[in-house]
């Protein structure tokens, strides 16, 4: 069963904070319906960052109310003929270019409930630009969805074959933290009969929080997004560490 | 006829974000009015750059709905003499100090419906600050113009001669985007019968979007602003160019 | 007396722009009640710097309608015993780690009215994660206290010795801000006698604001946050006196 929207609409970008793109599709989003209710998650994403921008999406799945739209752009191929995607999975709604941001819920084991091609012509839309479809098109498709004006399912025809980032299934290091937490594929259940993690020569071993050991000592843990992280107690693990994102980790259950 | 407020102010300002200023002055417009609607629209304009701020203002019209207050707060002059100013132009409304940064919805082809003078006495503000008027005017202005407690033929006298910048007719490029691509303040009309763009030596021809060349190639574009830009397809354009904010260029005719 | 709570919640943190937390924090937010109304503070603190997280909040004092709720997550030690604080002060709630990032609402002069360290069984917290209470603390109780579902004095027992950092009374600077102006722990009655502020071998004369001096010339004047800072009219006073966070002043009153 499709989940009822509220009105709330996130914006997860790769726009920066330097350039109008953020105002603008703000702009064009509250002139669709000024009853929308926009939620920035963030705007810093690296420019044109598939990865990174399918971590965040997956970082974002379950978080937020029932009925929540997600409206993710990243689009590299803005202008080509890739199609928009309109997501129904894990109680909300996605909308986002298909290039694979949204891997996460299409792939993830709970599975999309539906997936929509965005159908301009049906919504009434044609775009003023061949470069920025965030305002032109997802930005009103957002406020719609959010606010009822459509339903999900007069969105566009069923999508058959949407974009899926092939799974690395090598454990490795997806995101470095403001902090220089190393954040790994691994999760909490891969982990369970680990000790530790292995980079390089290191051996770290498994604690339950930053506090179980001293400061400047590394430890392994599953942190807030339900992963294995690597830090240093009052530190930079990826400082300490001398690894970035990429990195291959080693699970240690000797 | 004035446009009619709806509640919604949006934000410009070169605070940055690593200082209370955004803070502060988003809680003084909500002690002047718990039921104005913020949204963000940047605070990353470099530190009293009044063109910069001008270019965004120009982006800014006709992509809110109708009836915004749009606050704009550079201010190099707070503490001298100059005015701040109320401008009802482009069905919406802009508050900033009278320094040239409204000059695309003063000078506009539109042009303004009018122009007002804030009298501070007659609003009833005596500023708590010499520095800080961001806080300490627009922001319960903004505020009182838009959720109707203040008229705006109320917010003071008709203003004789606002400040406008001077345009500089020469084609250049005017802002260079996260992305790399060049804006130019060539518009689409003025492009209209050009075969390209010319950047020193490089002769770059018009496409209609990224991707009409090759990975790696150049092309010149109307973008989303309306305006004439430079962009290279998968890359940096002002990388690969050399070239930035303020850079001459020819328009390509022949 | 206790303020009445108006649904507004600010949010002040050191998780910067490029991780999901920001997003994640307002999810569970919202999830808990999606009537709160987020403001964004700021997100760019040091990271886990204390001092400069209790200069914001001293900045914040008195500046949102009475009864908005504020949470502040800067919370290096997370994992460990310290406790979580909610307390009302300056006609406003403030929710933190027990860290002395209050310590201007807890040792200012109108000091606090009341301040409770949560306790989470009685809120029917369960926190999934050991290094995100932000999220799985912080967050839902504001948006419980904001809106009413729990009352101040039900989020826990009445905390006996919340942590303060030690004033330190000597003057200097305490923020340097986007500008480069310099701002000091000295207030307007601190600065009432003395006709400027001396730094290392250089005397700047009291000015009520930039505009007095010559572009170029530095001055010392009454700021926004009612401290004494040190400016450069057009220019950054930091760079000018090469000075930073830290460095010391002395009152100049002969």
């Amino acid at each position: 069963m499709l989940p009822r929207p509220t009105g709330l609409v996130t914006l997860l970008t790769d726009f920066g904070s330097h350039d109008p793109y953020v105002g603008v599709m703000k702009g064009a989003l509250l002139r669709a319906s000024s009853k929308a209710q926009i939620v920035d998650v963030a705007h810093e994403l690296p420019p044109q960052d598939l990865d990174a921008a399918a971590f965040f999406v997956g970082a974002l799945r379950g978080r937020f109310p029932t009925g929540t739209v997600h409206a993710v752009v990243v689009d590299p191929g803005v202008g080509t003929s890739r199609s928009l995607l309109a997501v129904a999975a894990d109680d909300c709604y996605w909308l986002a270019p298909d290039n694979g941001v949204l891997t996460p819920v299409l792939a993830g084991e709970r599975g999309p409930i539906d997936v929509r091609a965005l159908d301009l012509e049906a919504l009434g839309l044609a775009p003023e630009s061949c470069t920025f479809h965030g305002r032109d098109v997802l930005a009103p498709v957002a406020a719609w969805l959010a606010t009822g004006r459509f339903g999900f399912s007069a969105l566009g025809p069923r999508a058959r074959e949407p974009v899926v980032r092939a799974a690395d299934p090598r454990p490795r290091v997806v995101h470095v933290d403001r902090y220089g937490n190393l954040i790994t594929n691994v999760t909490a259940a891969g982990f369970a009969a680990a000790r530790g993690v292995a980079i390089g020569t290191r051996r770290i071993a498994r604690q339950r929080t930053y506090a179980d050991v001293a400061a400047g000592e590394l430890l392994a843990y599953v942190g807030s997004f339900g992963l294995v992280e690597v830090a240093q107690n009052g530190g930079s693990a990826a400082a300490a560490l001398a690894v970035g994102r990429g990195a291959s980790i080693e699970l240690w259950s000797a």
